[in-house]
């Protein structure tokens, strides 16, 4: 199984990842199958490697930076969760977007699963 | 259904329960039939209201406080979610966890699910 180590490096890669802007190690954290709900309740659902590729492609050219507001939190199974604020554009305008990701990992440490909890009261133009 | 606004007071008053040591409160945020994983993957599942009952009395007497680290992530569904720091007494020792609670709602803002997501690395002694 999966460490919680392991996950909590993951997600750190993850932020990483869009302030780097670097889509192909975003895509690297995931499993060929996962499947991303974003944002929970949307009615929005990526799926497989292809759609997800398509997705980060595009996120990191949306996101200016994404700033962890506490530590990543593990658990005593394979998931893990994180707080974080995202800054980016959208429609021409400067956002924030306050965030929870939920993630769970398959047995390589791989992302199988990734919920994206914010809504939109969490929306704040700067 | 449940709007972000109810379910945003709702977890703001289970902070509240918590440091007011006011088990009455946090119990009456749940639904009849709700279900608790806390840790997430550590076996430990709580449900319904006399089970919920019992964890809280319990539990208001082993947490000192509940720091919210960020304001409460809601979504676009029925499920929010925050990042906290819990201060408590286990064994004889005062600590921190590191927690992020998840919860999802039923149509009357009742709580019907929550899962707590804390691992043995996020746990630090005082």
């Amino acid at each position: 199984m999966v460490t919680e180590t392991q996950m909590k490096f993951a997600m750190e890669q993850y932020i990483k990842g869009f302030n780097q802007k670097d889509a192909d190690l975003l895509i690297s954290l995931f499993a060929d199958e996962a499947k991303i709900e974003d944002p929970v309740g949307g009615g929005r659902f990526v799926e497989g490697k292809a759609a997800i590729t398509d997705f980060y492609q595009q996120a990191v050219t949306m996101v200016d930076k994404l700033e962890l507001v506490a530590p990543v939190r593990g658990s005593h199974g394979n998931s893990a969760a994180m707080a974080f604020r995202i800054y980016m554009e959208l429609e021409g305008k400067k956002i924030t977007i306050d965030c929870i990701d939920v993630m769970t990992f398959n047995d390589e440490g791989k992302i199988a699963d990734m919920k994206a909890y914010h809504g939109p009261r969490g929306m704040t133009d700067l």
